[in-house]
């Protein structure tokens, strides 16, 4: 089944560099969060209106792999896609590249920076883990459809 | 009436910089939060506390003025002294010192970084203001001996 | 002279709440560097081109006042304005407003969420001040024309 | 070879939290920055000064498993170790608990939130990889004294 992949860009603000003149190295994990937000937004359902529900996602399992730095005023693209899922649990990679050019006329180029991989479980609003295909069954459709594998 | 005042130390922290290789300018802030923070706590009564009880206190306005930047792995002194209350609002005024020569054997020098004072509301869990005299009556009776002016 | 006012959007992220449910105070700061940032561009100069030229401008004074809060998935709205300029100072004042309906096929209804002002002063590579109508006459070009007053 | 394990306290922010009611996951990250500064200055040597001869250490490769959070007010204590060292990278591991009744008068009891893992190359300033051996011979001995593995 092929995967879902959605791209969201954003531009490194000054406040996310650090003195080595680069993003600090956890702010990354900010523009992952928005990544996999807009993945859910995209798929038609705002993650806003899950935590309105009641339902929570944190992360349990964090990965990421440097690459190359991104500096301040860079254009960044983050790639984003559900690679595993469950009735109880959700996995998602993703991939941040750097986009040049792409305010000038030319082409854009673009430079992998990080490649990045989270776990997360669903939560009700007691901290208990709870089943998302009870609790949000439209939610549990979209994974299904999503290309990921079952875990 | 004597105005109490509180010290607090805290190193600069890597995240805390930017590529202009001195402190974001926002990330004062969390500091003059954390001088309130202890200034109540020195008074017996943590801010968390508070909060499990439904009160919140947040920032109406807000001034700082910058003389000199921190840079990493400073030890700086928030002095926070309360200039003012009422039953329903709260007024702080800080200093921020850098400390040279905390960890060396000779004497310490502290240089003024900045000034900021902090104007806030007594709130309760659905955001509307309350009477801190009604809600904390004992947190009144210490802002009453604080030496902040009734404003 | 009629005073230019850049407006910039952006959506509220779930790193910028606290726990009070709403934006933390100081990352409205950030929002207000992203206006200034946006303004400069607006005019066709990069902040980050002075920065590769050895030119800082770092914050020396900075008030807001907090009408309502900010929250996740918001959108918001940054309005920047230069209200003040000289060869060595610079002041730019914010709004900032929530956006309602931005997404909906209806109409957008505003909310002004608080207002912000920051002074500046135009400093070299060695932190010392500087005279911007030498350093960059083109911006100061910019300036003269912004409707500010000279400060 | 014992490994030399170096403990670091520190209280939790309310800037940290997010409105889940608990720490941000990716400001974890900062503690585990802070725990390696405090293992190298514990042997010593303050992270500033190698960074004043253009020495940088950045992240190339990262790892957290989270098991519970920790909320505002907390005191965590951050375990750090050297796991591994070349002369041109570094490992460290990290674990972080909570410590709970540490003001109080009785005894502390800690519960593990989290165990992470980072990898770094060690650079120059012109962000090329450099030899630890030769650009810092004492930081090198102290790591071959560390209890890390040869990677």
């Amino acid at each position: 089944m092929h995967v879902k992949t959605r791209q969201h860009r954003l531009r490194v603000r000054y406040q996310e560099t650090d003195q080595m003149g680069v993003v600090y190295h956890a702010n990354y994990l900010n523009w992952m969060e928005i990544g996999r937000t807009e993945w859910i937004r995209a798929e038609g359902l705002p993650y806003r209106r899950l935590e309105e529900r009641g339902l929570l996602l944190p992360v349990v399992d964090l990965q990421v792999s440097y690459r190359h730095p991104a500096r301040y005023d860079d254009i960044v693209e983050v790639h984003t896609r559900v690679t595993g899922y469950s009735r109880v649990k959700l996995e998602f990679e993703y991939e941040i590249w750097r986009v040049d050019g792409a305010e000038e006329s030319g082409e854009e180029r673009s430079v992998l920076l990080l490649t990045g991989l989270t776990r997360h479980i669903w939560m009700n609003a007691s901290w208990k883990p709870c089943r998302i295909d009870k609790e949000a069954p439209e939610l549990y459709a979209i994974l299904v459809e999503s290309g990921g594998r079952d875990i």
